[in-house]
């Protein structure tokens, strides 16, 4: 199986390229090549198969070519414009998101076999709010551009799966939590930061009360859901190739809670209570819960629990993390 | 009032045309100046207000800021590719109904004021099938190219319209009969010739039985919409700017019906049953009904009757197209 990863330098890329490098297959099928392609050249990866490292724009045709060789079964399409940047810049995120997903169609057109696509949309091309617990038949009203763009993605897809140029899924990801790093200006980033910073050592502001929910999904639990898309049958699926994955529905009571379970009372200690009404607007616009009943008939994994969540972030990224910001 | 009509050569945008330059006024509001946009220039229209006709492609920034100009209030952007040629050519139906809906919006961006755009959507943009009655919820999940590049329209336009770059409505339009002219290639082409054909005293084949069911609206009605949708109070829509109007749900039985009241029974004899399973396998994935209820609460105008469609082809167009054929 020949994959490339476009965004293959970010953070989901990443995890899901090392994870193929550590199993060197996917579902018994021996993977062959790995192709990863973000704006900066991905930093060099060892695996048991070859590992192409290319830097480039995912709008350039030219780029996308060398990225997606004739060979190529699988692309796995992460390259996005985030929320926070695609909303403050309404060009950047269509050139991106809806050229960029435009161009990866052409590019997948060329090639002499239709690949499979899998393609991360967004929960956030939903609106709904907090009482929501929309059904897999929900339309998409984004309330913000990023959403809206995804949402465009995913119907040129669909549509050049249904002409037979490609074999797509859009999977609409819930909020990632634990994302490794730094706290960045994602009106979302608290809902990492709350168990993340703490768990570092660092005190941290919760802009919502307790009783807020968000519908989430760890990063292990993304990538497993990855490695599911590269080899289901998707015939079932029919026109339809939008999927709601079961995510987690949980209260910030519910994650403070997890986080002392794994990091004692000292650190539910340092999270601050500092209301934001911009912030809680923002994100209290996106849809709570999802009954994500299809995602289960076609075999997506089941979501870990909460405190499993929090201690795979200490297992897997928490040093990382404390190395990368000096701590 | 300044309006500019994209696709003012075509039926319908010559059709709203005329009825602004006969009314001289939409809603109270006098119309100062008309601009009529399309890729020939359209015909001069004898008008109380100015009128502009020009040439150009949708997808070029420099013939839309010809074609809308700062002053312009009103935008009616009915410039597509439609169903049949979008389905035989990928690219050039992304590049006008995607790249050119995406130039329009470029255009409003540039305006001093946003205008009001009223954005021709279509019934293709859903599946669902003879049985469907489609809520005004249901999702759209297209099962062809023109439909998905429409339903990708909307969404440009809608998040322009959260982001306060125009105050867009999208109107999917239900199968318009009866069109004037000549039988075409589209696979609805027949609905309107089972009625334009025999009262023009020509044979025509009906591919499809009695009980086949179809969602349609009247030319007349349209432009009663499209006059609605340009003075209508917007602020009720919210960040859903799709409205599916208040059309008719009819058999083809019920059409030959209105075919005899108004022709007679030789009209009638004159449409002959031709069986033909490959463009009923494309008509029948369109949904046949919808609630239209959204429509109706805000004031979208009820349809007449099918007698009354069939009359008043009889009354706008028969003469026209007895004169383009020749007849």
């Amino acid at each position: 199986m020949h994959i490339t990863i476009l965004g293959g330098g970010g953070f989901l890329g990443r995890k899901l390229a090392e994870r193929l490098a550590r199993d060197g297959a996917v579902g018994g099928h021996p993977v062959a090549s790995l192709t990863l392609f973000d704006l900066a050249v991905p930093p060099a990866l060892p695996a048991p198969f070859p590992v192409r490292c290319l830097g480039g724009d995912v709008t350039s045709a030219a780029a996308l070519a060398e990225a997606i060789p004739p060979e190529t079964n699988a692309v796995v399409h992460l390259a996005a414009v985030v929320s926070a940047a695609a909303e403050a810049d309404l060009d950047l995120g269509l050139k991106v998101n809806v050229q960029g997903t435009l161009a990866v169609l052409n590019a997948c057109r060329a090639l002499p076999k239709p690949p499979r696509v899998i393609f991360t949309s967004s929960v956030a091309s939903f609106g709904g709010g907090q009482h929501a617990n929309l059904a897999d038949e929900a339309r998409q009203v984004p309330g913000n551009s990023y959403g809206a763009q995804k949402a465009i993605g995913e119907l040129l897809l669909q549509d050049a799966t249904r002409r037979g140029l490609m074999d797509a899924i859009s999977i609409r990801l819930p909020t990632v939590v634990v994302r490794p790093g730094r706290p960045n200006k994602a009106a979302s980033s608290f809902f990492s930061g709350i168990l993340r910073e703490p768990l570092l050592g660092l005190e941290t502001e919760c802009p919502v009360g307790d009783d807020f929910r968000v519908w989430v999904c760890s990063p292990r639990r993304a990538v497993e859901w990855f490695l599911q898309m590269l080899v289901m049958d998707t015939l079932p699926l029919g026109y339809d190739r939008g999927v709601n994955p079961p995510g987690l529905c949980v209260t910030v009571g519910e994650m403070l809670a997890a986080l002392e379970a794994v990091g004692g009372p000292a650190a539910r200690a340092l999270v601050k209570r500092v209301p934001d009404p911009a912030v809680e607007a923002i994100v209290a616009g996106w849809p709570a819960s999802f009954t994500a009943e299809r995602a289960r008939q076609l075999g997506f994994s089941p979501h870990e629990s909460l405190e499993q969540v929090v201690r795979a972030f200490v297992a897997d990224d928490l040093a990382a993390t404390k190395a990368e910001r000096g701590l």
